[in-house]
């Protein structure tokens, strides 16, 4: 079975999301009742743009471009260390606005925060409007570009901040941000003293295909008696209902869809649609009500689950009718929507272009299903399929190995002082170092955590291991800070 | 004073003939005095092509080359290490045929030996004939790309070579291709256990700008009594003399050039030749006869001043006829050279070029002279007047900054396992790692040693310090060898 063009989205945006989640902008979410949630310190930086080289590894394009970034030095003391973000696939703002355990840290620290946009990213455009435009604008989308990008500004401000020359600098990013904070020691370490990797799959290019699915569906099964085992019952349950015009008719009453489902394509995509629905609640099944993607309650992949204890027996429309509620609770937790929108999976900026461009390049993670070890329809990888979709669409193939040979696969035991966090809840620990490598590669394991719940403001209702987590995170930072005080 | 064009080619040609001297082959210097010296074993190997990537850091120019290695297995044993040869700017045969440490030590070691030619070198050209046509050929031509070159190949032969795949790789390299072997373990550690790193000056980015004459002066005032005055003398002696159109004759003559000086530029040139001669001496100034630029006696340092003992009160014409008799050991020691050459300094193969390029580009190498802590007439270091002659030649600017960013400057001691080792006769040194940075960051000084001497073949005339040196790098070897088999 070849990977289809919609399979080949749908892989492909399951990591925006997963990285874009948690930082969308409180001021959009402001609904009532979750107002409670943001006990944020307020968060003020300030916006510079700096001159940086369009391409780093050629000197032909010596045309520059301006990077965003964003500062904060209200609690810094000179010489004290900087926390440097690792800008991901999206707008940096979001990304500062969300990082709440910086703000939480910089005061005991006495750290500056900065904030660096990833390139083709936010408003750190290359070539302006025309970034995305063609293959040969998009040709300096790369993470060794952005690597060097974070480099060559560190040095910048180092040089130019009064009292900033001996600051140790920490890199810390989660998601695509972890592992560019990772990877930036790795490669860069005279730049950054250490690194905090939350969430960072670094190694899901190697690791089984099969790995991040069955995450997903451990949490299912934890979440609820029969939970997981409906939900692979329903996917031929789909299929029988929708066999008939009016099963068509039938389930697309049932889930309030805003656009019916027509024909087995459209049965095609409502699939996809609810098995993204899927790996988002076990991204984001945090223990306190929490608004990313959507609005949601606590725990709620175990609330998603009181939808779907049936035992045997059970009627395909009844199950479905279990799913149709349980969806609900992901997309209309709050009662306000007035239909569900199949096509509309993730939030609309560049970001998703842009990291489709780049798992068509570098950022190649093989995924799959096989329906036993997991809950979903099987489909294996199909690498030649991804290649062929890419081409298509940028000119552009994916080089498997790559990712590989640049960054050290399992390989990375010469490197050192970097924390690889994971939330065992987090499906994307399958692709993370979840065990210590050396006594300065570190892995923390977070109990009942998704995905970096260690970056995420405190919260009443932070379970013990992330309250650990972070303070372990601390010590390192004290110590990566101090040894650099002796190196000085 | 601005750096003029003169002075960038010579700045640029020096570190080609330190690279490219000691690699010509053996059948050019087939004159039966230096017979003698060469005691190798046969030097025998299988030439391989892979095809490699264009562009490691781009996408859109998804073209391969064909990269020229050469592979000698008769003296391996199945999982046994691979010695890997980081080619440098040059034809890889060369290197092959002259790093005779290589070919000592494998059979000890039970090593296979692979040398990899660097891309725009040699027969690994990314465009054909046309790689060095224009600006958009050469834009591929990096330091970062060739390090990607070398992992990416280490990664295939691993991989297809049976019993090969958890053979442990060391980087080997001298002088640019010493730099490389320290670069790809701090760039990509998982590829190779451990580097040598041979007379890699790879703080020249960052040193001050006098220290590389002020060794070549030093050699020449432990070369004999007076020996670094009268070569300072000398310039102003020159001037004088040249004044006239009598003078210029009379110098010609002397010193029994091809062709006469007739212009203050060719002066200009003479001075630059000369001094070109000058580094040339000190960084082949070994303890047995050798062949590298010219056949020479051994310790032609010494040799050359014999001719250079005048105390005071000499006469500019008598000074100068000392200068002549010296610079003849240089370039006519068997008595066979009709006359001297001013304008050949260099083998003509495209070294020249590509090293131009580089030194273009990333390898931007402050150089200046004093007068007064040095031998040689004051010249300052001009960034600017480099950055426009480039751009003039290649339609390219330097950057000077980039080097020290994406290699680390000093602060390198998150790295490990890379032996620096430097002779204290080779002006190169005065950029190399010459003091040990960690226990595995080792720094090796050789007392009496010029450039890279301890990757040439044993020799009956080798001091204790270079036996030592080569015992020692042989000790870490097998130590990186031994852990990368506890870690496998």
């Amino acid at each position: 079975m070849r990977l289809s063009c919609s399979d080949f989205v749908f892989f492909i945006i399951i990591f925006i999301i997963s990285c874009h989640a948690w930082a969308l902008k409180p001021h959009l979410l402001g609904r009532h009742r979750f107002k409670s949630l943001f006990h944020h310190r307020s968060v003020s930086y300030k916006t510079f743009y700096f001159d940086q080289q369009i391409d780093h590894f050629g000197f032909l394009e010596n045309g520059t471009f301006k990077q965003r970034y964003l500062l904060n030095a209200q609690r810094w003391q000179k010489n004290g260390p900087i926390l440097f973000y690792t800008g991901n696939e999206g707008d940096i703002t979001w990304f500062c606005n969300n990082t709440g355990f910086m703000w939480d840290v910089a005061e005991e620290l006495r750290a500056m925060l900065v904030f660096a946009e990833h390139r083709y990213y936010g408003e750190s455009m290359p070539f302006g409007d025309k970034s995305y435009s063609n293959a040969k604008y998009l040709n300096y989308l790369t993470s060794e570009q952005a690597l060097a990008d974070f480099a060559v500004l560190i040095k910048a401000l180092k040089e130019s901040i009064p009292g900033a020359q001996t600051s140790p600098v920490i890199a810390i990013g989660g998601s695509y941000g972890g592992m560019l904070a990772a990877w930036l020691r790795m490669k860069y370490p005279s730049a950054v003293v250490g690194a905090l990797a939350a969430s960072a799959p670094i190694w899901q290019f190697i690791v089984p295909c099969g790995g991040f699915y069955q995450v997903v569906t451990r949490d299912f099964t934890n979440g609820g008696v029969n939970c997981s085992s409906n939900i692979r019952k329903s996917w031929a349950a789909i299929d029988g209902i929708t066999a008939t015009g009016e099963g068509l008719q039938w389930l697309s009453q049932e889930f309030g869809l805003c656009s019916s489902l027509k024909s087995q394509e459209d049965v095609y995509g409502f699939k996809a649609w609810l098995q993204e629905t899927w790996v988002n609640l076990a991204m984001v099944d945090y223990p306190y009500e929490a608004n990313f993607l959507q609005p949601l309650p606590r725990w709620p992949v175990e609330v998603v689950c009181t939808h779907l204890k049936f035992d045997t027996g059970v009627s395909d429309k009844q199950l479905l009718h279990g799913i149709s509620q349980a969806v609900k609770v992901y997309y209309n937790y709050t009662g306000e929507a007035l239909c569900l929108n199949t096509s509309q999976t993730a939030t609309g900026n560049l970001g998703i272009l842009g990291w489709f461009y780049q798992a068509c390049t570098e950022m190649v993670m093989p995924m799959c299903t096989d329906g036993i070890n997991d809950m979903f329809e099987p489909q294996p990888w199909d690498f030649q399929a991804l290649s062929d979709e890419c081409y298509a669409q940028f000119g552009v193939r994916p080089r498997k190995d790559w990712a590989e040979i640049v960054f050290g696969g399992r390989n990375i035991s010469a490197h050192s002082n970097i924390i690889f966090s994971n939330g065992d809840l987090d499906p994307w620990m399958s692709g993370g170092v979840t065990k210590s490598i050396s006594e300065s590669l570190v892995a923390i394991m977070i109990d009942e955590g998704a995905h970096h719940l260690d970056l995420r403001y405190n919260n009443n209702y932070d379970p013990d291991s992330v309250i650990k987590t972070r303070a372990l995170e601390v010590q390192y930072f004290r110590k990566w800070i101090k040894e650099a005080g002796r190196t000085l």
